[in-house]
C-alpha cells in the first residue's frame, strides 16, 4: 500500500514553500509511488481536517508563485492536550504514515514535540524562516527572494537621495538576526547598517560617521537598520531618543517605522542633514521567488520526500555547504542562528572612519 | 554667436528628468548649435549662480539613471524681491539667453512669473509631477514609472494576502489627485480602491463591500487608498474613526502610514478580517525610468529646445493627444488636473456591489 | 433575456488581453447583467464550439497574467464559403447575440466581413498588435510591455559592450513598421536606429556613425534594428552585404537572427570594431503586462462592453488622444500604422553626425 | 611603506566584478592602508602599463553596476617569452607588491603561471565564470544573476507557449558543464533539461516525453537547453537530425540558435507539436548583480586584501561550504567542476516517465 504523507505549511509566508511541495510530490509520486494530502492553514488544518488532495497537475504549475498553496496560519498544535490529543487522532483519521511539515522553529517544533509524545506521529521538517536566522541549515529559502526585493529597492532610493542632498533611511526586517540588514545593505551599497547583534550608539555609529560623509563631499547617504536594532541607552549623550512604541505583528515585525522614523528624526536633530525613511514591511515577503529560492526549495522538498522513504522521523531538512540532507531535530531548534564575525565586521567596512 | 541655454530642475525628483536635460542638449547642440548651461539645485543654484557645463558627453549616458543629475530644491525665486532682482540679475550674469525649466506647478509658475516681470528673461517649461495631475498636459513623465513599481508592489501582496487570510491596504501618492492609485489600484488588481476625488464612507465604500468578498468565500482582499483619500466624516455611523495627525514631506505626502494603518484597524475591528498595511513611499519616486516615460522625456526635451530656436518663451511643452507641442504657460497651471468621470467610475466596477 | 456575448482572441498572445476579457466581463455583468461566452482558440473556437463559461471568477485573478486564458490560433473563418458558414451558424447555435473579437488587422478584418455577410453577426472589435501598426488606435496594448522588456534588455548590454569594448547588435520586432525598435532604442540609449520606413545605407547610416564614435574615443555601441529593416541595396558600395534567407514565424517574425547576425558581421569586417548580436525574439512577447497595459486593456474592455450595451455593430475599439471610444470599422483596418515623421527624426538624434 | 596592489580583471564580463574591485578597495585601504592600482582591460593592460588609479571615491558607487570598471580582454600574457617578460618587467616598473586577478581559468592559471616562474610576481586570485563550473569553489558569482535572468526569461515564455499550445525550446549557457542549464530549468519549471553532462537520445530523451505530456492534455512545454548538450548520435533511430555548425564566441558560446534551433526542427518533423525557440545569449551575462552576487563578490574582495595582508601568493579565493577563504592555486584550476549526481539526477524529476 502507498504511503500517504500529508504535507502543511505554518508561521509566515515565504517565497519558496510551493517549490517545496512541488519537488516532494513529484519525487514522492514518481519515484516512491506515494500519496500526498494537502493540509491547508498549517497545524489548524490538522486540527480541523481541512485538507486537499495534492497530485503532480495540483503542484505543476507552482513554481514561480510566491505564498503557499496551502495557506497557513499560527496555530500551535501543543498549546493544550486537547489540541495534542486532536492532531494526533486526526493524523490517524486521515491515514497518515507521515507529515511534511514546513515552518520556522514553532512549527518545527512543535511537529518535533508531537512526535516525542507518539512515534508514530513520524515526522520529517523542512525549515523556513525569510529571516535566515533558523538553526541547523546554513540557508533558508525565501531570504535570498528578500534580499533581492530590498537590493532593488534600494538601489532605488539611491537617485532619490542624491538629488534631493538627503539621508534615506531604509528600515528591514529582522527582529533578532540582522542577515536582510545586513546584505541588503552590503548589497545595496549602503553606508551604514545597522544589525540587532551590534547595540549602536547614536554619535558614534550613525551621526559621526554622517558628518564625515558630508564634510567629505558626499551627497547623500543611506542607512540600512533592522527592525530589531538596539541603542546602547547606556550611552546616549543626552538622552533625548526615545524610540517610541510601536505595534508588532505576529512575526515581531515592526507595523509601523518605529526605529527608521526615529533615527531620521534623530539625524536631522543632531547632524542637520534632511532625512526620510522607508519601511519595507511586506514588500519583502511577496512576488515571485529568486531562481536561488526555487533551486533550494527544490532540493528541500525532494530531500524531504527522500527521508520519508528512508523511514527518518524527527529529521529536518538541511543545507550544509553544498549538500542538503536530513539532520536530527533537536531542542536546539529554539536558537537563533546570528550573523557570524565575519559578517558583523563587513557591517562596518563601508562606513567612513571616525576617529570616535 | 551660440544661444546659451540654461536648464533647471526644481521640485520632487522623477524619473525622466535625465533623459528631458539629455535630449535637449543633444537636439540644441546638433540642430541648433546652441551651448547649455546645467544649474544645479533648482531655483537655489540660479541665486547662488552654481552651474555645471552641459556637453554630449555629460549627458550622453544618463537615461537609464533616475533622479535629476542637476540636482533639485523647493527654493522659490519669487518668494522675495531680492530674490527676484537676484535672479534676473544672475540670468544675464550668466549670460544666458533663454531658460528651460523643468518642474511642477511651483517652478513653472516661478518661470512665468519671471518673464512677466522681465522679458528678456526668457523661459521655456516642461512639466513635471509623478502625480500625473500637472494642468496643460495629459500625461507628465515619471508617473509611468511610479505606477509601474505600484503595481508591481501590489502583484507581489496577493501572494502573501491569500496565504494568510488576510486584507492588505496600500497607500499610494497622491494628495489631491487619485491618479496613481487608481491606475495602480487597477493594474494591481485591487478591490476597492479609494481616491481623493470621491470621499468614502467607510461603512458603504470599504467595510461593506469586504464584508461581501468574505462572504463570498474569496479568500484576501486589496485596498488601495491614496494618502490624501478623505472621509465623509458626517455620513461616519459611530464615529469612532480618527485619522491620526500625522507629518507630511514638503510635497505633501504622509511621512507615516497615516490613512493605510488607520482604514487596517477600522477594517479589524468592524469586519473582523484580519489587515495588514504598507505605505510605498519614497520607493515610488526611485528607479530607472520606464521606457514609456524615456521616450516620452526625450519627447519633451526636442520640444524644448525646439521651442527655445523657435524663440518662445513663457510657454511650457505639454502632450496633447499624440503630440507634443508648445502651449502658452497661464495662471491655470495652479490648477489641479483630476481624474476625470470615465476614471472615478472605473474605480469602482471591481468592488462587490452592496445593496447599501 | 440577458445580452449573452461571445469573446475571442485571435492571433499572435500579447500582454493585456486577459485584462481586456476581465473588464469586458465585469462591466458586462455587473453593470448590464449580460452573459458570456469564451470562445477557445480564436475563431477556430467558433469553428468547433469550443466553448467555455466566462463568470466573475473565472477572470478575477487574470489581470497580471500574460498570454490569453482564451488560447489563440490563426485560423481565418473566411477563408472558404463552408468556414463562413459555420461559424454564423455556430454564433446562432451557441445562441450568442455579440460577439467581442480581440485582435490585429486579420482578426478585426474577419470580424468585419462576417458582420458585413450578415448583420446579425454582431461584432465589437478590440485592436491588438505587440507592434503598434495596428490603424485607427492611437496606442495598442502589448506594445507598452514589450518596449519595457527591449529597454530594460538593452540597459543589460551596455555594461557587457563596454566591458568587451564592442559593438552590440540588438533585433528587434517589427516587420513593417519601426515602432518597437524605435521606443525601445530610444529608450535603451541605442546610438544607431534601423527602421523599417527608412530604408538604410551601410556604410553611411551604420558604418560612418560608428567610426566616427570610435574615432571620438567612445568604447562601445548599441546598434538597434527591426527584424524588416531594409537595405538601400543600390547604394551599397561593394555589393558584399548578403542578409541571409531566413524563417521567418506567422507573424513574419525573423526566426533566426537575420538581420542582426548580418550586421554585426559587416561591422567587423568593415569598421574593425568587434561586434555582437542578440535576437530578443519571443522574449519581447511574454510577462506579465505593464501597468499602462493593464490601464488601456482594462478601458479596451469597459468600452468593449459599453459598444455591446449601446447596440453598436461593426466597430472598433481605439484609443484617441486621451479617449478610449468606438470608432467605425472600415477596410482601412488593413493599413500598416507607420512611424511619423517626429519619430523618424529622433531615431536619428542620437547618432554621431558624420559628413557623408 | 604602503603595499602597492595591481588589481585586473580578464575573460568575459560578469555581474560583481566592480563588487570585487570595490571591496578589496575599502578593505585595503580602510584596514592595511594599501595602494591600489587599476589595470584596464586584463593582462593586455599589464602588458601595455594601461592604469587607473583606484581610490575608494573611484569606487564607492560601483556594486550596481554590471561588466567591469577596469574592462576586460582575454590576451594571455604567458602566450609568449616576450609577453611573460614583459608581463614581469611591468609588474616591476609599476612598483606592485601585489596583483589580485580576477578571472577564470585562464586568467587565473596565467596568474599562477607568472607567479611560478618570478616568486616576486605575487598574486592572489579570485574565480569568476558566470557558468559556476569553475574548479575550487562552490559558487562563483555571476552566476546567480545570470540564472536569476534565465528564469525570469523562461518565466515570461510559459503564458505565451501556453496561449498558442506550443513548444518553447530555450537555449541557455554552458559549453561544458549544465549549471545554468539545470538550476534555470528547474527554477523555469522546464519540462524537459538537456546538459552537457548526459548526452541525450532524441527520441527517448526528447520526443517521448513530450508525446507523453501532449497525450496526457498538456497545452504547452518548455524544454532548457544547454548551448553544449549533446546528442547521443549512436543511437539517433533515422539519422535525421543534423545539428548546424555554427559560430561560436570566445567562450565558446554558440553565436547563433544552433541546438534549439535543431531541436524545434525536429520536435515538429518528429512530434508534429509547433515549436519556437529562443537563445538568451548575451542578455545572461548583463545588467546589475543580484543580491547573492553582490555579497559574495564583496566577501571575494575582502578575502583578496586580507590574503594580501598576510602575505600570500599563488592562493586564489574560494568559498567552502560558508566560509570565504583562500586556497593554494594548482593545475587543477583547468579542471572543469560538472553538476553531481544529485544536480543530475534532478534534472530528469520534472520530465514524464515514458516506458522507453
Amino acid at each position: 500500500m502507498a504511503t500517504r504523507v500529508g504535507i502543511l505549511t505554518g508561521g509566515g509566508d515565504c517565497p519558496g514553500l510551493n517549490a517545496v511541495i512541488r519537488a516532494a510530490v513529484y519525487r514522492g509520486k514518481n519515484e516512491y509511488n506515494m500519496e500526498f494530502v494537502g493540509i491547508r492553514y498549517g497545524w489548524k488544518g490538522l486540527l480541523e481536517k481541512d485538507t486537499i488532495p495534492l497530485n503532480i497537475d495540483d503542484v505543476r504549475d507552482t513554481i514561480a508563485i510566491g505564498g503557499t498553496m496551502l495557506r497557513t496560519s499560527r496555530t500551535n498544535p501543543t498549546k493544550t492536550e486537547k489540541y495534542i490529543k486532536t492532531a494526533i487522532k486526526n493524523f490517524r483519521d486521515l491515514e497518515l504514515d507521515y507529515l511534511i511539515a514546513i515552518g520556522g522553529e514553532d512549527t518545527l517544533g512543535a511537529a518535533f514535540k508531537l512526535w516525542k509524545i507518539d512515534n508514530d506521529f513520524r515526522v520529517v521538517g523542512v525549515p523556513k524562516t525569510i529571516d535566515n536566522d533558523l538553526w541547523g541549515t546554513d540557508v533558508t529559502f525565501g531570504f535570498d527572494t528578500a534580499i533581492n526585493l530590498a537590493v532593488e529597492a534600494i538601489d532605488h532610493l539611491h537617485t532619490t537621495a542624491r538629488s534631493h542632498n538627503r539621508v534615506m533611511v531604509v528600515e528591514l526586517m529582522g527582529r533578532h538576526a540582522g542577515w536582510i540588514t545586513l546584505e541588503a545593505g552590503i548589497g545595496g551599497g549602503a553606508d551604514i547598517i545597522l544589525i540587532p547583534e551590534v547595540p549602536f550608539d547614536i554619535e558614534k555609529d550613525l551621526c559621526e560617521p554622517l558628518r564625515k560623509l558630508k564634510a567629505e563631499g558626499r551627497e547623500y547617504a543611506i542607512v540600512a537598520v533592522s527592525e530589531g536594532a538596539k541603542l546602547k541607552v547606556d550611552e546616549d549623550r543626552d538622552g533625548s531618543l526615545i524610540i517610541q512604541e510601536v505595534d508588532r505583528d505576529e512575526f515581531g515585525h515592526v507595523r509601523l517605522g518605529g526605529i527608521a522614523k526615529a533615527l531620521a528624526e534623530q539625524i536631522e536633530d543632531r547632524v542637520g542633514w534632511e532625512s526620510r525613511f522607508v519601511v519595507l514591511g511586506h514588500l519583502q515577503r511577496g512576488g515571485p521567488p529568486s531562481a536561488f529560492d526555487r533551486v533550494l526549495s527544490t532540493r528541500y522538498g525532494i530531500a524531504a520526500a527522500d527521508a520519508v522513504a528512508e523511514g527518518l522521523s524527527g529529521v529536518m531538512i538541511a543545507l550544509k555547504g553544498s549538500v542538503v540532507e536530513p539532520i536530527e531535530m533537536t531542542e536546539e531548534i529554539k536558537n537563533i542562528k546570528k550573523l557570524p564575525e565575519e559578517y558583523r565586521r563587513m557591517a562596518k567596512l563601508f562606513s567612513p572612519k571616525t576617529g570616535k
